[in-house]
């Protein structure tokens, strides 16, 4: 079986929707390591366009991939990520939803008779319908497929 | 004062090390919502090659751009991402470092009057120096530099 | 000695108040894997009765576990629990308190010369003293008490 | 339609492994404050049969109702737990898994035309296949079903 | 009553043990925003004397009072430290206990009427017996004291 | 070379700015094992002067240290901390910045050729400028610098 056969151009998934929080920003900058005033100085962010704390891009992209984690064909795994745009600002209490397509298959150039390359194109909105994180997610899938019994 | 002249070609960085724990991974799952068996499971870790959970890519990419975080111009925002790639796994206890170089700088499209885009090309390595992630980390730089005092 | 003659029916504790935090839910999505929209979506939340998140069940039953766990004799171990009912949902921001009193105790059917089954009535109150969870919590206990040095 | 038409008896669930960790029992401390030397301290726990940490029942509980989160009606309420028995104790590195089966319905006494009470009965099993926590799960269904779009 | 009539020199508690777990210095790296490698980059910490990676001491001093803190009088508020002193390092799997003396009371100088200085003496220990922490920890008590019902 | 040419006195550093969220109050208390209801009770804190949950004062300690450590000599360990004072209550929203000065160095008694005691003297202020921490960083600095590639 061919990528192409497997994975159906356009087929479209919708997450549910997660707000992000607070606690979710205290809780990345611990796991980046990344405490920029713009997200943990919430004085510093006063002077900021918008006035609040920003969310960090990775912890955005972070649930943005988990929402739609449940649901991918486990044969597939993540390969990596192109395009990834942040487009806006996401702040406390700000509610994100990822939808996405898939938009392109190709076989993989390496050995292109055991793998495909599945392009998913994502788009994270936020509770105003407006795109905050756009980006492309890559999965390498086996052509071989294996059934696992969950 | 142009881009081009704000940031110096080949300008490289080197981030300290950090391990990556089992505490990581069960904090991101938390995080991201991502509970795949890869992660999460170590029974079935035992049947995928190298017989170990894995650590989320977005874990991973999560603390490699906070291991530069310190040091970048405060002037500059995280744009987006290009070419994420992971290129072998990461697994509990190693330790990773990230490497950057600044690769490429150019005039903001919509506004080259007053933004660039800075591309700063990361490479991710663990302690037995092998390439475990690589992307370029685009910045959106003001050239009308403002001082902020800290 | 016998089970009736350690613990005396009707001996009644009071916790101390704790107050559920938006923080605390997060985690426990976190700790759990469930993010369903009832905890997790402050959107969805507006359309439930009381339109705003909802506390975990099993975060509930957790602090409220946890806010008595100072002060039981440490040779009871947890069995188990009974009739656990979530009476009322709790909302970010509610404070809870833990009232209880042994109602119930008996020899341990497999083992009566060694062991007995202790029950203590929890009932978890909010600050405006609705209950909003009640359950048994049944210990069991060793009749040859050993003292342990702490 | 009845409660008895919308579910029906014997239908079972499978859910994923997730293996339970150190980090699991510290958050689990901190989030239930439940510190006793049975989680906490590994000196202590040399004393005990098996000789290690044990995790909180209350985790064990929530994960396990946790893993089977993803997949049920979201019609359904949480409405509590009955014979909740921790069967044997669940150690650092174990990975545990919960079955469940619909084992009874029933018209909701309160309101018998409009809602219907669900007992999905969870077995939850270590990687040795060993049961270490067995309860019914409690829904509370409405039997006017309300399509909700996801 | 005078501070001397409340507090008794010489009254000694002990806490119960606490293992010292990586979790643990994961999550303080992330509340403290202190990544140094000696704590968290387990390659490094090789070559430092013990060849492993150290809990940061503000950890250990947070667990420290932890241990003791179920147990002091109400009315008394932690005014601060004295003679903070490390040393020895604590590595992950250690597990550490707190003693401590009542070994000063005075008036408080500002307001001698109704306050006084409480000093308690804290010694913690690892599971070798070894002194890894001493400090003095100054209350600061109220001489009217306050039933507080709990 | 001595310890007074290594360190000149007067040396001063000012952090990033950091507010002290609820999220971090319940990760403290998480991490402490201080469930107090100062902190941990909103019902119960209108009752204190401010009306507010108080951070724990652990946590403003281990936040004000974390401020300053991305900038200190590699060669300098932590020795201990002198004169802790909880001047002010910090509350759920404060911002907190740590600024110090070098107020000491002398030989370590012990082994004076090879070491230095540095004092570093810290103050901690919220977003009024009002000094809510004060305290002194004791360093032991090795006199033999060793140079340390990042």
């Amino acid at each position: 079986m061919t990528i192409m056969e497997m994975f159906e151009l356009g087929t479209a998934r919708r997450s549910r929707g997660r707000t992000v929080t607070e606690a979710d920003i205290v809780l990345h900058a611990g796991q980046s390591g990344d405490f920029y005033p713009h997200h943990m100085d919430a004085e510093f962010a006063k002077t900021l366009p918008g006035g609040q704390r920003i969310a960090h891009g990775t912890l955005i992209l972070s649930i943005a991939v988990g929402l739609l984690a449940g649901e991918v064909d486990e044969n597939a795994v993540s390969y990596g990520y192109d395009r990834v745009r942040f487009v806006k600002p996401v702040h406390i209490g700000d509610t994100i939803t990822s939808r996405s397509a898939i938009t392109a298959t190709r076989p993989y150039p390496k050995r292109p008779d055991e793998f495909g390359i599945v392009e998913e194109t994502v788009e994270v909105r936020n509770q105003r319908g407006e795109i905050v994180l756009a980006f492309v997610h890559c999965y390498l899938v086996s052509t071989h497929s294996k059934e696992r019994q969950q």
